[in-house]
């Protein structure tokens, strides 16, 4: 079933497991998929920057989309298909789709400055890849050193009818989601599912400002679901009390370049995957930072069990 | 008394205060100045780029730091001096050397790029302002786009005797303090002092890796110092709790761009300053964001009796 | 008179001539003022990036403004205002325009990134300075890092009646001269000066393309006065024999950062300013380099009789 | 025959030639190394940044390195293998040397900052690909933003033997290679071979610096190898001016962006290749910017006969 406006809950954006020889191990890719599903993910984003796409051979990223979507079934799975050609963005879009993913996520090339060139990417990118498949704009300026603003996206969301969700990981990012929300209830910006990133270090406002859910990493995946569980049902304060718990360990996850590192190590630690290596070039943790992450795990458990390890 | 590599405890990044329509806010400063003491502050730093320095004419520069230096008496003031020509970093500092300051900070000009171009940079500078003036280093590649390896560090240290202690703000940072004073117990490097900046975002771990304080301008300067505090007392859990305790709000104040905004709506708030105005151009806060930085006040009072207002 | 959109010729960026010991030589400012007078510049730019503007203090630069208003007698003389705080910004407005000067230079500060932040920072400035002060915008992405499509500009001037002039610095560029002028014919832009810099690189075309002059300080003013006049004249094949006998020497002086020093040393050794010191931090030309460039003059001197020294 | 140290003449910077519907053109491939050969070329670059290489898929770029390699035969051809991952870097470089390439070219990620991490990434990459293949270092800020000072440069050679050459095009760049020569006439830099790039746009003075050649793809190779001839014989005058006759285009061919559709389209004009088509995205000309570079050709053929179309 195609990607369409109406996605909402946690799309965790997950690590490619590697075996610490750098190839990938499937078996954790099965894994990682049943711990989601028993998360409470309602889907799943792969090969996306967090997942180490663009180390992965054209072949293998294939290969593990086509795994992915096999084990959600029903459930829609996003494959990012960045890339600095559109014929090869095109051969990766077909193929994941003709192997059964909902859609795709599109994130602009970091030489992008003015809003003509950033709309006009989207434009061509579109035409490239086919009007028909379903489309995810991720909007990461941290990263990607592209600035887009409430009305840029309104326009590539208006030009291009097969956009149908927002990865929003702007920082700071509170008012985009807004403006946005703002656009719709005066009638200048159709349906949109936005989705949000950055490590979830402000998902417990950004549901508040109206997101649809999660899209990030973080390595508790059954928080991200709760706090949008609980958000939507109204209950404020049980949501940020749980989410205020894993703060600390989520900042630390969070950090530029070594969050990754991190973020696989603590996945590890829960079974998970199998290793925390990742493809080269990577980052290692050092041995104090292995400690710090414990701490943070030994202190985070007294308020959610599910960090007992 | 000039600032030395003995330097530790809380330095609060002061901001500037403003009338609404723009001038300095002297009582204010007084204010400031009073509450910054009563909190357990060891120095206080002025001029920052969070102090909203480049907006400031030369002559109200110098008279703010004046006032800042008289209200501290024996405590160093740290005054920041950086400036693209080196005839008025000269004129800066030695004017502000005069009246008292202990010190002064230099950030480094964002087009450096190369270690030869960074260490090179901080001669001129020493040899512009002078080798009887001691002076901090400013490592703040978010906002700078810096960036200083540990033996950049290390060289400026090692060359210029008047480099007495590091501002760090680089993020991921943990490992950079670990390195620094691995070269320490290796010999490699003389004595530096190391406050740490990024709105205390891991304050917390800083002063476990190393550190021996906070440079840094959260809205609740009792928390800074009294973490400090614990930390150097040996009391891990209850530092930790009480860092915990604040990372919601802490987290919130450090986005970039909106954080002056909420930090000076905070500290209005606490009645250390009359107004939140920033001078042009600056950024405000909407009444969604100061709802929620309320909702986060609130919260954050249930943990710590002086974030009720 | 104040500047308007009628503007044209040659406005050569005046260096700021320093003495050895980084003193303002106002000896030499007096003989760059005949100088370019004789060379046939129809206005003059003062305070820009290649004046050493941030070097100056606020006192000097008005200083060194007035000097040159009064030198230029009739001819309109345009003052760089660029600053980090719109209060600076103001008073050297204001207090240059009292002295005489036709009009202002606004560059955007280098953290702009989409359309509507360049917009808005516009919006404000004229908001700040005044809309009395014709003014022009200063569009150079390769320094500033900010990128202005004609769309963006055009949007500029239609909100800000006082902005008269565009200084256009582009690279690649033709283009964008290309579309502004093409907005005119059809009818979506109000009359608007364009002025070429970039040392020049491109001044043959830019006439070709609808420039109505160049605003940039190559060392040979003569020169650029010649081309625009010749390519008014209809003479394109006499403007681009000049232009090309000149391109080697201008390329070599084109450079980013080394540039200035040879624009400062090729206009002293012609005469028109005592010394080549530049204010630190600044850069000197090696041996080797001084021996190129007088190479490239010696090769000039059999097509340019100006070039014999 | 592996690359060496002792590499010199002219390596063009080969475009990939496409049809107009972004298929390989073959043909134009075979035409292209005919006439680089007659051009004097004595190796040549394929896979680089102004080869389109990242919207190559694997298998297109195997079998294009493939078929320069072939047409080369006794020549070196070296091929870009710049890779986001070390293992497709791998993949590529082992690929076409057991095909026959000399070396392979490798340009940092533009992340890289500091010395530490620039010398770290050329030894992991080293690591990656085998000590076996020798590798040139691609050192081109403008396009890169990474900076590498020569003591940089000397580190990495250092360190890895198997590093053979320098492609230089650092701008402004001349005093990089003085110091590198430097280096080596004071013992601490062993043979280098140093190629030139940024379209040729100093290759007068770089030669004269110390280079071997160039390394650039101007779409008059004979101009370049011819360059390099006069002035390892001596003939300093003559290659100035060939030098100088052809700046004019040169100038117009570099600009950033659009540089890459001034060049295939005189490659067509000279019938190099068979269409100038770009594969998506890419840049096109307008019919003012054909018309500027046929005024261009036109006033060249004065000068060079080879310009006559």
């Amino acid at each position: 079933m195609p990607l369409d406006a109406t996605a909402s809950g946690l799309f965790p954006i997950a690590p490619t497991p590697f075996t610490p020889d750098g190839a990938i191990d499937h078996g954790s890719v099965d894994t990682l998929i049943a711990r989601y599903l028993a998360a409470g993910a309602t889907g799943v984003t792969v090969l996306g920057i967090m997942g180490e796409a663009p180390k992965l051979e054209p072949e293998e990223a294939l290969a593990l989309a086509a795994r992915f979507i096999e084990g959600f079934g029903a459930l829609p799975v996003i494959v990012g298909v960045s890339a600095p050609g559109f014929a090869a963005m095109r051969a990766l879009a077909r193929a994941v789709m003709e192997r059964g993913a909902a859609g795709v996520m599109i994130a602009p090339p970091p030489a992008l400055r003015t809003d003509e060139q950033i709309t006009g990417y989207y434009r061509q990118a579109v035409e490239a890849i086919g009007a028909d498949i379903p489309f995810v704009i991720q909007d990461y300026p941290l990263t990607l050193s592209v600035q887009m603003t409430p009305k840029v996206i309104r326009q590539i969301v208006e030009e291009n009818p097969s956009c149908v969700m927002l990865k929003h990981e702007d920082w700071p990012g509170l008012e985009k989601i807004s403006a946005l929300r703002g656009f719709q209830r005066e009638g200048t910006l159709r349906p949109l599912s936005i989705l949000t990133g950055n490590g979830g270090l402000f998902l417990d406002f950004e549901m508040e400002r109206g997101a649809d859910g999660a899209m990030t990493g973080y390595a508790f995946p059954e928080m991200l679901a709760d706090v949008v569980r609980l958000q939507r049902e109204g209950r404020r304060e049980e949501a940020h009390d749980l989410f205020d718990a894993h703060l600390p360990l989520l900042r630390y996850e969070q950090q530029p370049g070594v969050g990754l590192a991190v973020r696989k190590y603590v996945l590890m630690r829960r079974g998970f995957i199998a290793s925390d290596a990742q493809r080269k070039p990577g980052t290692a943790l050092t041995a104090a930072a292995r400690g710090e992450v414990d701490y943070l795990l030994s202190r985070l458990a007294r308020h959610d069990e599910r960090a007992r390890l």
